[in-house]
């Protein structure tokens, strides 16, 4: 820390406890995940954008220049969330898809009823440009007030060149992390999914690398297989692009071992997934990312999460947020859901959200930790114990947002 | 309604949807709990306290005298939401027992951490009546901004007379409504139930009786038998108590036919309930109150909250908002629950955390229904479709509140 720095600063002081997935390496793995430094009655300086320093209130330097000063007393902070799956990019909702599930509807009822993927494919197709970044903007702001300062968000509910390379834009215009979801489903207006991957690999691909970062595909019974995931991956890859996928939701279809062949970033979901694939993807460099609130929404067996931890896979967690199986965009809850569904302590639920999302996405050299020369985006929470995070079940817990050193209007 | 009624109003205009239980019954039972009057572009006139009239805007009278207006643009109107199942009142918590649990503690581990019931016992004796209304005002705000606008909470973190009267006193003084969970443990100064029994109905029962309008009692091995319960409940109602038990939690030990047999207003949590359970339920006046958060935060089973709505049974749910078993004072998180894991339509979920909530607490004919003559509280959701309440997953819903026709400070 440079105690004489100038320009203007930020000082979170008086903390309760600042807490910080340990260390400075990632992804963590295994008994590394539930590694958490705790500072008691703690400050964090923040300078142009980046994180000065944190430490004990007894160990502040004197500060000279322009500081402004936040009352941290009764508050803990906790590093930014790092959101690394969202669909966040949609028109329309599924509301009344949800309320007939409920009431007991069957899933060929729901189809019968105009509902699942191709609804909002209809929605999204008909909003305009305006409407779907007014839509990620509203999303992203809900995402922020729920303590996510990072999210990712897929395409996928275009499926024709110019909606998949629209909310690309969208996405990126409002910060997110566009990853291209093009192989989501086999749109009403193609015969079977191998004329449709011709089609986007051909005349989307080449716009869509230049706007995305990743690309992603949902292998699955229904959409597309092992084969064709290969196909759809490897070109994206050749284009420059990081790889995830949809994998195991619902049944095991290959993806995992597609995955670590391809060397993957991720694969996302895993409820189904078998002893096999979590012995594969401890023994690989393959992130686990685990959607238990998509579980929760749809009343779908939970991904076995404390089998990867002990299998030594690198674990992240994500909502999952999208109108049709999560309509969920808060990481809190989803530590909760850690905490009481997974088997996660609250320790490793944070690492899980944080540097190990923030791994994902290519990012945890910068996101994820509150430490000197991270970026300055911290979440303040109205307890008493930074692990009120996943104790405080569907609390409004965030109070104060600091995204890049400044404090966000949360609005 | 009255249009040139005098006196300062309050209208809630260009509302979205004005959601309300149908009909003027209670308690609602089978297919009327589904029922709910939606009025598109709808309006609510407040006067004096009370709803004086809803209807569509284009029905709208003239309206004299002063009239504050509300935009209810973008806004939908449910009833204020009655949480007629909490345990506000209580210092300390148990966020240490939470993490220990959810990295795999066994129930003994945890006991032998110090944890449990006892343990906020510890802390709620220690505290000061200052503090304890400090912490049931706390708590009341954290509900009011989650939609509830009536609640109920038991005392039972004293088991001494002085902290449970305090806690009624506390709760009153917060405007809930007090149950006296006497009987909820045993405290350690006794060396079994019955003379713990001995001492409250003695000793706590005269004053306790003047503060609570109910008593409640934790029907289950480790706390108190279905005798115990008899011979408790039975001097409450001699005193003019209103009966609930604490029911069926983890084992079922006979507490639904005692409360069918001594009348109770309900039977809550139910998560061990068997077929005949349910068909005895189906076919009392004994309201089943469930608590599904307190399910998912325990990682047990849920109550058969579907063949208890096929058997005809008064369902209501509730939070269970307490330290150990259900950190959650949020109604919609309940609701959500409800869709997903419980199988009970947005619909029946309003129907049961609003008129059938009231009716537990012997209040239905003024609180529950947006209609005219019942109470001005009004929870304002910032959504397109009030089965949003249900259908956004930990979604930060609630943008205003109507407290007794005053707009609420939510802070």
């Amino acid at each position: 820390m440079n105690p004489t720095g100038g320009g203007r600063r930020l000082l979170v002081r008086d903390l309760e406890q600042l807490a910080t997935p340990a260390g400075t390496s990632a992804p963590l793995r295994g008994g590394e995940l539930a590694e958490v430094n705790v500072i008691e009655d703690a400050y964090a300086l923040c300078a142009g954008g980046s994180i000065e320093g944190v430490g004990r209130m007894r160990d502040l330097p004197r500060l000279d220049g322009e500081v402004e000063e936040i009352d941290g007393r009764g508050l803990c902070a906790i590093p930014g969330l790092v959101d690394c799956h969202t669909h966040a990019c949609f028109a329309g909702d599924r509301v009344e898809e949800f309320a007939l599930r409920a009431s007991g509807a069957s899933y060929e009822e729901l189809h019968a009823a105009g509902g699942g993927i191709m609804s909002t494919v209809r929605a999204t197709r008909a909003a305009g440009p305006d409407e779907l970044a007014a839509a990620v903007c509203k999303h992203r702001r809900w995402m922020l007030r729920a303590g996510t300062t990072t999210f990712e968000s897929k395409s996928g509910y275009g499926l024709d060149r110019d909606t998949e390379l629209a909310s690309l834009q969208a996405i990126r215009n409002e910060g997110g992390i566009p990853t291209w979801l093009g192989a989501h489903a086999v749109p009403p207006e193609y015969d079977d999914a191998d004329a449709y991957l011709d089609f986007i690999l051909t005349e989307v691909l080449p716009d869509a690398a230049g706007l995305a970062e990743a690309a992603d595909v949902f292998v699955e019974r229904g959409a597309f297989d092992a084969g064709q995931a290969r196909r759809y991956l490897s070109a994206c890859a050749d284009a420059g692009l990081a790889l995830r996928l949809h994998a195991d939701q619902f049944t095991e279809q290959g993806a995992v071992a597609l995955a670590i062949e391809l060397g993957a970033r991720s694969v996302d979901h895993l409820e189904a997934t078998g002893a096999e694939g979590v012995a594969a993807l401890g023994a690989s460099d393959v992130a686990a990312v685990l959607l238990p609130a998509s579980a929760l929404f749809l009343a779908r067996p939970m991904p076995p999460a404390r089998a990867l931890v002990e299998a030594g896979a690198i674990v992240a967690l994500a909502t999952d947020f999208n109108p049709g199986s999560a309509f969920c965009e808060s990481l809190p809850l989803v530590c909760s859901l850690a905490a009481t569904q997974l088997k996660l302590s609250p320790a490793e639920a944070l690492a899980a959200c944080t540097v190990n999302a923030a791994h994902v996405l290519g990012r945890s050299k910068r996101l994820g930790r509150l430490a000197s020369g991270y970026d300055a985006d911290i979440v303040l929470l109205d307890a008493p114990d930074w692990r009120y995070l996943a104790y405080h079940l569907g609390g409004n817990l965030v109070t104060n947002i600091i995204l890049q050193g400044e404090l966000a209007e949360l609005g």
